[in-house]
């Protein structure tokens, strides 16, 4: 599945070069990177259907070795950068991932040390909205920005926030965990976190799919394209293509994730007083379904002093890319 | 009313000083400061019987020149470092300060530039709570610490956010208005800022009063020692005196409190991962009766990775002073 963007000249064969892996709950893309943050080759692996972090690993360092050995860059990587939901960027660990199977426990599983055992490279990671900020920061919407804010809206939601210039990592190497900040302090829907009501089973593309499956539900006898979906669950892109084809009960779903976000993003201007919330990843391309309902909620909830102050952009970079280039700015 | 705390020697009088100023909702604290952090001298005046910020400027121009001139260190004084709420740090102005009803309006008032005229000093200000963060981070409870926050529990709810040792304060110099984060999504109290549901309205002197009184309207039968009080509005230390007292629905009161704080701190946790959360002003006195449910709520709402690792700590400072040492640093 590598995808030879770029043929190699002799002047790039003397070069060195680094992996960026962007890990998402789903599945798993990483290439390879040079200086200048172009992508010159990439592959993905699923994430989602091993059962162990051993055999995850395992399958990441051989398509890794593969892709490396294809393109005959065996003596000129680095070495590896990783961007992994919940990952410790001090022990490169993770453990407590809501989303991955095999990482759901409190039992840390050792991602860097078995990935530079596969590979023999050295590695590294920090969790998965950090490395997108990292890379909207060197190369995206964030370039000469010092204080923003990135959510990735993926299986689920993550945070990475960057505050005078410097991301916010916590003293646990936790911090910008805002897909589990509550959105709704009662009756909320019950998170992989084992919480309640967490922003991330609310707005994300798991998030709107239970939306979807709610409003269906309370109102069966609603006409909607996504009520012709039965032998399969729906998805966020049924969701999208149902609200580009005009359906009301999508454009209503998206209104409610966006109003929902919207909320959210009013607290988190309050607290770190950003320039601009930066939108990235899968669900970010419903765009203006999504992003109105956004701004509608911000300016109905956020204080007075930062009414029509604070930009809501999507991401220029396309999501693999952002996110393995910020991965990949770890191991130079 | 000034409080002469040591007697000035011949060296004391070679050195130089600044003046730090707190300026609270109700009332505004400020004292002559060393290098040492010794505040050797002090007065106070109010900050609420003014109409308009000149008037209050002039009365704490005066103030202060009389402090100094009593003292005689009028060629010894270096600056004036204040600590103001909703001050803005980049022009030295206030502007839509809920609790005090001379800056309420969205039109700034020039404290700095006022001060300076009146006085002949130097004049620099930041808000309340970023300067209680500063005093903590330099003398009390978070010396040492890179992650934490300064919760300020007066007539308002302050916040100041230090992440990786940097204080955290935003684009516009507003960041860390934690007070004005939604704590209470529907059927929210209205808050002076305009909105509604803001945690201030339940957590701070002003919204334990309001809890008294609501708790009171719902069940007017209810036995408790705050009923006695019906010839002036209950206040903060009344409940935390009927606490004391063992009344049961004044304990319930800080228990809502406690709880509706430790919510937003679970929220808070998950965006900075800070190494502590402090507590300081007239309503952290309140002490067991807070901090207990406070803990509870926390360790019933924060994210597993974060059981047991924040510590919550009552200000070692007294409020007065951590707020105007910390005010007084800027002066320098």
């Amino acid at each position: 599945m590598s995808n030879n963007i770029l043929k190699l000249t002799k002047k790039d064969m003397d070069k060195l070069y680094v992996i960026g892996v962007d890990m998402g709950g789903t599945n798993t893309a990483f290439g390879i990177v040079d200086r200048r943050g172009d992508i010159l080759f990439r592959d993905a692996i699923s994430t989602a259907e091993y059962t162990t972090g051993k055999d995850y690993v395992d399958a990441l360092g051989e398509a890794i070795n593969n892709l490396i050995a294809r393109n005959n860059l065996e003596n000129q990587i680095k070495g590896i950068g990783m961007g992994v939901p919940n990952g410790n960027m001090n022990d490169g660990t993770i453990a407590n991932a809501a989303n991955i199977s095999w990482a759901k426990s409190p039992e840390p599983v050792q991602l860097t040390k078995l990935l530079e055992e596969k590979t023999g490279f050295p590695s590294k990671l920090t969790n998965d909205a950090n490395a997108a900020a990292m890379g909207e920061m060197e190369y995206g919407s964030a370039k000469g920005m010092k204080d923003f804010i990135v959510i990735t809206l993926g299986t689920g939601l993550g945070g990475g926030v960057v505050s005078n210039g410097q991301l916010i990592v916590g003293r646990e190497g936790f911090a910008g965990e805002l897909g589990h900040v509550t959105a709704v302090r009662h009756n909320g829907r019950s998170c992989g976190c084992g919480r309640v009501g967490c922003l991330e089973t609310y707005a994300s593309a798991t998030g709107v799919a239970r939306t979807a499956r709610e409003f269906l539900e309370l109102n069966p006898q609603r006409k909607s394209l996504l009520s012709n979906i039965t032998t399969r669950p729906i998805n966020s892109k049924d969701i999208f293509e149902a609200a580009v084809a005009g359906d009301e009960l999508a454009i209503e779903i998206f209104e409610f994730t966006g109003r929902i976000l919207g909320e959210a993003f009013a607290d988190f201007i309050a607290f770190t007083g950003p320039e601009a919330i930066i939108l990235f990843g899968g669900l970010a391309r419903a765009d203006k379904f999504l992003i109105e309902p956004i701004k509608k909620a911000i300016e109905d909830n956020v204080l007075n002093m930062y009414k029509g102050k604070v930009a809501i952009i999507l991401s220029e970079l396309n999501d693999a890319e952002a996110a393995i280039l910020g991965a990949s700015a770890l191991a130079w």
